[in-house]
């Protein structure tokens, strides 16, 4: 069979060339999944002939290749050119238990959810009659601690700039000491101006990701060809610790560099209040993901949950990426420990729908659009959530994370003038690569053996399989990624 | 039957009071589509007793009531009382050709569909195999005149927020005179600062909606309670025409009052340009929907469109309300009867799937976000064509709009003290009451007696039926909403 032969190859030309490392000897197995393939298999280099036609009909610039989602399975992408690529980038994070599970495939199926995928209601007035159930069965099974409500939305961005707009309306109603505006507040919020419109901020950190909304956009300090020739809003932007590796190393470093962050942030507070400019929330990811996977300690996000309440500003925790159980817990902020971690938390990507969760206080009453969401998503996001439980996936999740990470520690020792700052949480891991020329060759050389990766920050390599992804899929790509590095070296 | 037996109580309770109105000779014919039913059907008051038990346990403000989806049918809307209602706002304006339409019902049980609706992928990098061939099918086959290129989002104020980031981008190269920033616009972008952030504005309208994401809301001016406590920007705001009814009464006044805004727009842009906020693109939708359906001639988009040539700027017609055929047309700007009508066209709502179209000049290469819409919409997009196309939809609109209209005509000259100013195109038709509370009550008595509608601007009723809204159902609708007004009269 020539999906066999293949990986017999690929596995053949590994043993020949790399047989020093101690990962190795242990066989990738074969897949425990029924809906899951053996390994990559590849044909053509990719983009192979049948995408390179297809993009240039499109002419869409940033298209890497046309996919067969019909034959991809479990961890496996299959492209047109029927090239099968171990997927360690899943469509930017975004895929929770891997294409086409059967268990999704069987929901969709059915036919009493005909009805959610062709009439999609205006969430906001008409919700349909299971709606509650379906929120009790999903969002609200998983809410953050201290979080009782949530609302969904139709992308991430949207969540954030709601949830922004959540927090400057609670932040207005705590100035004004009730939720009656004056008319002066109403004349003048209809031609974009103060006190209506009032001048409150959003304190976010550099290299943060938040959408590419304009608002979402303001708080977005990762690649400036993100941010290039759209207006903006004139926001403080606090520093984001930079950790050197590894930690047990530098925790005197590190422990400095958070309360450096952190004493800049309170002046940024300080002093855009005294421009007039209030801050009324904060926003932070739990690890920045875009900006280059860049992690801080339980400490410092504690101390700053605390640094918000103390000056009256919220805090909004953005798990977009790194919600839905990648770092082995469904949300990263629960790595902190803390018992009321955020007043709002949003999420969207391998949650399937956008939203976000919120204290009480923070009243959504005015939070409104025409879908709100999307309950055709929801349902799907309760099977998903069935199958993380049946199959304990979080628990593969942080077994797959500690073989991924150990991976990357023994290679990062094998070649240390090309590897460093290997770093995660579960599965959310990453590595650095000594310069953005050469991390942009090895993806496509990766990619070209049958591994799927991303990039993000300057030169880093980021993981994101999706929950599906157990050990042996870490020893193929293991397997692989030495083979691509040991070419460079 | 119960069904029969509500429709024939109904009826006669009609005919008994309500005999002197030309349009009541023409008795409701029994429905011709197999999936509609015959009338509305009325059981509780509304929310009934079901529903306000949901509601109270889910504590959100502005639900109406929850719904049967799996009941509901064609035009009428089914709520978990067992109330049957016909549906003259269908989810905001976003339900196309009616509940559970038997061509959808058929494409989302077809199994080669599966694939769709389980694997969301990353559109902007790795689209499935057939999705230039469902663009080509769906969007692409109705783009508006001069514009062959669409990029999908998913919701409507993603595509306004991208669509605007477009224009700044276009406007800024244009300034440049190439594509290549500097070292200053990518260093200062990244602080939200000037020149790589530039002070750029777009001009917008009073009464305009475009959405309610940040980018979006400083150029809704529909009702200060969308606006209120969110920061916005400094931008330019023109007054939209306000139109006399009848309009054949009225025509030289008129045209002052179009020329009088189409003035203001140019001294607007000069004096932006002179405050250093050069106006990049002016957005305007064709019919002000939520602002309270505000009409203007064809001549004054026309003078418009001229206008942002003559200063440089990109014209934007958000089409996410009257796109979809509710005017007679897919688009309600060819009405206007331009070649060349805009350089961005914005959708969503009635196409299920948000975007825009663009001229080739607004090159979208760094348009990006994870989804950029989703293709499970664009295969149900292409089946509402397919129906649009094969039932004649669009020359059925016509003539229900006609029916509607006329029909409108004649209870405004019946109850002159209590309605005014009826207009619209195609189905896509509103009138006056003559308060707030008035409109208020009637919607609900309409909505008590099986009639749904919606509200907008400060008085106004806006009517929103479905593409398969067809003259019975008019007639339907005059009948009760007759009943309705002769109760308040």
């Amino acid at each position: 069979h020539a999906d066999c032969l293949a990986s017999c190859i690929a596995a053949c030309s590994f043993f020949q060339n790399h047989c020093t490392l101690h990962y190795l000897q242990k066989a990738a197995p074969q897949a425990q999944v029924e809906f899951d393939f053996s390994g990559p298999s590849m044909k053509t280099a990719v983009p192979g002939p049948r995408s390179q036609n297809m993009s240039l009909s499109q002419n869409v610039g940033a298209i890497n290749f046309f996919c067969n989602y019909e034959e991809s399975r479990g961890n496996y992408l299959v492209d047109v050119d029927g090239n099968r690529m171990l997927d360690i980038y899943t469509q930017i994070s975004s895929i929770p238990i891997g294409y086409n599970h059967p268990a999704l495939l069987k929901l969709m199926s059915n036919p009493n959810n005909l009805s959610t995928l062709v009439n999609r209601p205006a969430l906001g007035i008409l919700p349909p009659e299971n709606f509650p159930d379906k929120l009790t069965e999903s969002l609200l099974s998983m809410s953050p601690s201290g979080m009782t409500r949530v609302q969904t939305m139709a992308c991430g961005s949207c969540s954030n700039e709601n949830a922004f707009k959540a927090m400057f309306i609670w932040y207005r109603n705590k100035e004004r000491g009730h939720n009656t505006p004056s008319e002066e507040d109403l004349s003048s919020c209809m031609v974009n101006q103060a006190p209506g419109c009032p001048d409150l901020s959003i304190l976010s950190f550099m290299g943060a990701f938040h959408g590419r909304t304009m608002g979402c956009l303001a708080t977005t300090h990762s690649k400036a060809i993100h941010k290039l020739d759209v207006p903006s809003f004139d926001w403080p932007i606090a520093p984001f610790p930079r950790l050197q590796y590894p930690l047990e190393e530098f925790s005197r470093e590190n422990a400095q560099e958070e309360a450096r962050c952190l004493e800049e942030v309170e002046d940024l507070i300080v002093k855009w209040r005294q421009k007039g400019k209030p801050v009324a929330g904060i926003v932070i990811e739990p690890i920045q993901a875009e900006g280059g996977d860049n992690h801080a300690s339980p400490d410092f996000f504690k101390s700053l949950r605390n640094i918000a309440r103390k000056h009256g500003c919220a805090f909004h925790v953005d798990e977009v990426q790194t919600g839905g159980g990648a770092t082995g817990k469904m949300w990263a902020h629960e790595h902190w420990g803390m018992d009321d971690p955020a007043d709002i938390v949003s999420f969207s990507k391998k949650l399937l729908t956008g939203g976000y969760y919120h204290r009480d206080e923070l009243q959504p009453y005015r939070i409104f659009n025409t879908w709100m969401g999307d309950p055709s998503k929801n349902l799907i996001l309760a099977e998903v959530l069935n199958v993380i439980r049946r199959e304990n996936l979080l628990e593969e999740v942080t077994r797959s994370g500690k073989a991924l990470l150990n991976g990357l520690y023994d290679l990062q020792a094998q070649y240390p003038g090309m590897l460093s700052r290997a770093r995660g949480q579960g599965t959310f891991c990453a590595i650095d690569i000594c310069d953005d020329a050469t991390r942009n060759s090895i993806l496509l050389k990766a990619r070209d053996k049958g591994v799927l990766l991303g990039g993000c920050g300057d030169r880093s390599i980021r993981f994101r399989p999706s929950l599906v992804f157990k050990e042996y899929h870490v020893h193929i790509f293991l397997n692989i990624f030495n083979e691509v590095l040991a070419q460079h070296k």
